[in-house]
């Protein structure tokens, strides 16, 4: 086969259940946007004709293939020769295009290429995720099935030993497939394989990342990135910062934080955020909270909806602790507010 | 021994400490309210004559019991057969009454029977509950007398290994001894055994659920359900949202959430909700919260405390933004209102 | 070497990684002013010459260690002793001085005297610990060099195992290194290593502290306890209560809460709090805020900046629910809170 623009291919070492079905794939070096010269060295030794599968690989073809790329890639080479020895069934996944999801390989591919920061938030089709990824239990002894997870606790009781249970769920937690370089996570479970972390991102203990989500360079995240939110450089999230994700009440919206903002302890995000913004802590500011805009002279301007104000730049949002009431304060004029707020935008 | 009706007989493999006290049972299969004939088959090999009991069983009692059940509880036979070569010590809990917990065994097993969905939270007597579980290092080594750790610890280290100390508690996570059908747990260390998980619950990474609580069906679980709370189905707990537990606060007043009710992310709440209420995003309501009440055309009513709204369906609780009062809208006209606010409730 | 006061030495057992830097070094027993006659015994059979040293041991210098400790020190004499048998490098450290951070072992010797209560929060010089203290994954094999963590995860998965990596940080949680006598730590991925918890602390699964902070004595914590922040006796933290840190925001000003205080579920702290002071669930108090001061009739005083009123005792702060103002309530009469917050403090 020959090809100009593959979408991504990755071996990797899997598990199964008892019935054969694939609960997890993990995908030491996946490519995104491969060479042809590679794409087509692959594909001649297996004999693929095109489209997106995830094949079952034989150990006897994992020499022809590390041959084939001894010369364009002595790292996949390496990788593909040491997994001759694997206890656990390997798979290879060819994405000739980035599209709907139908098999749990693809879906574990897409995973990896978010979270190897090889493809940011909002750069993939996930159509179909949730169907393609089975509910599993993650334990100290890999990926178990629901339906056989029962028996394996008893046996290991029957041991002296404990089946860890550390997460039933469709998603695993990011750091047991990549750890991206920079980055500090004090609790990894708060982290799920998806996430897309910038170098220079600490996430503290309270911090949480969901798939298709994360945060483009140096931010210190003690709060909640929900499902599709994008933090930018330089924006730091408090503790128990709540922002709302797309698939918790933001719907279509997708909800950013520019960069250099600063969210609050305790305080929560209804609408995408401009540069320089702040937050104070406490405040939660839902899409449809009536604001009042003050000026730069801290003089009330007129009451907008917070919706009004997204991805406007150097706001600072507080609840004036005597009114009780929203304000949105500025370093501009009442003038140059007006025009801003009224244009059409 | 003839009965007619028995509360619960389990069947458990167990951790004594080194001074031969229990520290915890894992029990794979209990019985609730088991039928007379299985309870006498099983109390004449045992020679029981009655009362609440927690049993060490011998090994050479297994195969008996095992026999009795051939016939009439296949699964339990299998179970108890399996026990023989259990490395850990064995126990028979018999609980003629649900009454006051007087053993380690016997408040393992009342945990287990609610996590099995058994009986729901409030169905059982737990008083006795603190003294009879002891603090416990829950570890990848099993679980572990506080008094033996250091020593284990240090012999980990100079054999190269890390005892992984996860908690230091009175009660373990759930999910290392049951996992309810139908649930997904992103993060299990945040889930107590006790806690009762309807079909169809959803505890996201920020989520938690004490014993004695839980969901009747369906919820998406992204805060705190606190000892004694009950969520029942169709309502979601948005991030970091708070309800007040009968051990923090709630005293007598058992809070419970109605059916179809949404408590926004950093919300919380200190009153019993009805069906259908939704609590705005970062807004604590408290019983002594005074509230506004406004009508159908957003009219005020009338202020009332929180807790008289407690029980009361269709109610939207919200700050005004601008007012900083709190507020309360429903679908009701005034004079609905004033009728319902003034009935003997 | 004679000496008379002498601020610390301990005998560790550590990792170091490909490289043979030290990783991390756990010190089963250290001591703190250890006394001159223990303090000589060890350092003549080192050839020691004073200064601040974390040394390289040798096995065969264990044993006239160990001699030499035998009838002052047995409990040191044993654990030396068994480390012959260590499969991981051990290490002495001596610090002659309580002095800025030089090295690793040095680093993790302070947060070990921390956690296990020799020294109080704020006691210890700790300036260059970031420097010192290296970026670790911490896993179920024990802590692993990040530049050789991708190679031991494929290694795991070929193996049909996976590599647990729990945390990515440069502090580990606390447990694995120390547990004090008389807590519960429902959750320990959330206590950092450095923690000081008094007896009698209960953390709950939300509670968390961070190094060089933590609790004098009782205390249920459901909340934040963040770098440099100090709970006092009888003071409880409810659910995702946010207190500002040195870390975080609080820049030089170190927040304490003092005696018999209760800071309410999803609240916050920016001030030093006095003793038996509450804050309402749910209200975030920031320095700044503007605070509406009431006296013991509830009759308005006068407005004053948060601030104003750290360290004040017999305080309730609130947000009023109809106002939205955030008040501050006393048992004062009007014209002793006039006098004292108008006095010099």
């Amino acid at each position: 086969m020959t090809t100009t623009s593959f979408f991504s291919i990755a071996f990797g070492i899997g598990t199964k259940n008892n019935k054969g079905d694939w609960l997890e794939v993990y995908y030491p070096a996946p490519l995104h946007q491969p060479d042809s010269g590679l794409v087509n060295a692959i594909t001649d030794v297996l004999g693929y004709k095109g489209g997106n599968q995830a094949l079952d690989l034989d150990k006897d073809q994992l020499e022809p293939i590390a041959l084939a790329l001894d010369a364009i890639a002595p790292d996949q080479s390496d990788i593909i020769r040491s997994m001759a020895s694997s206890m656990q069934p390997l798979v290879v996944t060819l994405l000739e295009t980035d599209s709907a999801l139908s098999t749990t390989p693809e879906a574990y591919l897409k995973l990896h290429l978010l979270s190897h920061r090889l493809v940011k938030p909002h750069g993939l089709d996930l159509s179909g995720i949730f169907p393609t990824l089975p509910n599993v239990a993650w334990t100290d002894q890999g990926a178990i099935d629901l339906s056989e997870l029962q028996q394996r606790q008893t046996e290991a009781r029957l041991n002296g030993r404990v089946l860890e249970v550390s997460c039933i769920d469709k998603f695993p937690k990011m750091t047991n497939y990549v750890v991206p370089t920079g980055v500090r996570i004090a609790h990894t479970a708060r982290v799920r394989l998806g996430a897309y972390l910038g170098a220079g991102t600490t996430i503290m203990h309270e911090g949480f990342v969901n798939f298709n989500a994360g945060t483009m360079g140096e931010s210190m995240i003690e709060g909640r990135v929900s499902a599709g939110v994008v933090v930018n450089s330089g924006s730091d999230l408090g503790g128990s910062a709540s922002i709302i994700g797309t698939l918790s009440g933001g719907n279509d919206i997708v909800i950013s934080v520019g960069e250099g903002c600063l969210i609050g302890a305790n305080a929560g995000l209804g609408i995408p955020l401009g540069d320089r913004c702040t937050i104070e802590a406490g405040l939660y500011l839902t899409a449809g909270a009536k604001v009042s805009v003050l000026d730069s002279n801290n003089q009330f301007v007129e009451v907008v909806k917070a919706r009004e104000l997204a991805g406007k730049p150097d706001l600072l949002f507080i609840r004036n602790s005597q009114s009780g009431s929203i304000e949105c304060r500025t370093n501009k004029s009442a003038i140059e507010l007006n025009n801003e707020l009224h244009a059409h935008n």
